[in-house]
């Protein structure tokens, strides 16, 4: 009974403008090196200090044709005349060598995934309360009043889908979003379907 | 949005004898204080240092058998004239105050408390190896030679019943394994369908 992963898991984590996702993201990829970060792949130029890899893929509007051509993406969305997707190819290749992948993924995009991935993991992070979030998004004086409340509107149309979610995780502290997220990766782990190789020498 | 708990968790533990499932609980207990683990009740007469209340619930045979007639037990047997099972009375009863339920049960009855409560967690304890399981129970030196291939043969059974079981849990070593059921009650919490009020504030 050896303890090998034969799988890896898809990770989709889903959550309103403001909610400190990225916070929590990197709270949770620190605790877990194993976990790989999905970078999309994007048609857009990349901005002053963005890297290749790192922030995005950036991909030729032709490469990026092909990709959704070939059946490459797992989900793909045009904004302002550019590209946005995710490499179902890339994904696929590293669950299937063992490695956990995170997807940051709107609701859109995280139902495409669910069809095409139903054993993946989705998690809706909300904020303790609409008055927080709408404090957050407030604190951080980049947007303007009329933006921020398109931010609150479009985080109640989201939290509308939260049922097609497997777990919901509210972000009041970072530490206790990120370790409830630790603990439900833990529990995949542990599920049967994913450790019926342990039986094999039963 | 409070975090109030609405409804507690049926928690259904299982594993073949010498496992080592009374030591992982006795941990799990103790980092999880808020978990109410079930006492059985039976017809049989205390032994010399049983504690109504504590070991089992004793009861006489007529109560037991009322208690069969009006459907209060989630399961129960009969063994060598006498019986034990489970109150499912009691047990709803401390589900619908929030309170989380841990319940040591073999397979038999795991299947009838599945039946009953669908939305029970149930987890299965296997050790790291069955050579190692036979090495536990011959370091035990209570049994004889004869009921030892006994218990293995009868954990060969038991084993065929896991994939009914939503977790698998190694008992290699005992902190680990306790640590991965506090991580799989942890996720459980976090299930959207049992956090659905915390998203009446939204």
């Amino acid at each position: 009974m050896g303890r090998k992963k034969e799988k890896g898991t898809l990770i989709v984590l889903s959550g309103p403008s403001g909610v400190g996702k990225s916070t929590v993201i990197a709270e949770l990829l620190s605790a877990r090196k194993d976990i790989h970060f999905s970078v999309s792949f994007t048609t857009r130029q990349p901005r002053a200090g963005e890297e290749d890899g790192v922030n995005y893929n950036f991909v030729t509007r032709q490469r990026f044709e092909e990709m959704i051509a070939n059946d490459e993406l797992l989900e793909y969305a045009e904004y302002v005349h550019n590209y946005y997707g995710t490499s179902l190819r890339v994904i696929r290749e590293e669950l299937a060598a063992g490695i956990d992948v995170l997807l940051d993924i709107e609701v859109q995009g995280a139902a495409k995934v669910r069809e095409k991935c139903p054993d993946a993991v989705c998690i809706f992070i909300i904020p303790p309360s609409f008055e927080e979030l709408s404090r957050r998004l407030h604190s951080r004086a980049t947007d303007s009043e009329e933006v921020i409340q398109g931010r609150l509107q479009k985080a109640r149309e989201e939290c509308r889908q939260v049922p097609n979610y497997d777990y919901l995780v509210v972000n009041d502290k970072v530490s206790e979003a990120a370790a409830e997220i630790i603990a439900i990766l833990t529990a995949e782990g542990c599920r049967t379907k994913n450790r019926l190789n342990l039986l094999e020498g039963v």
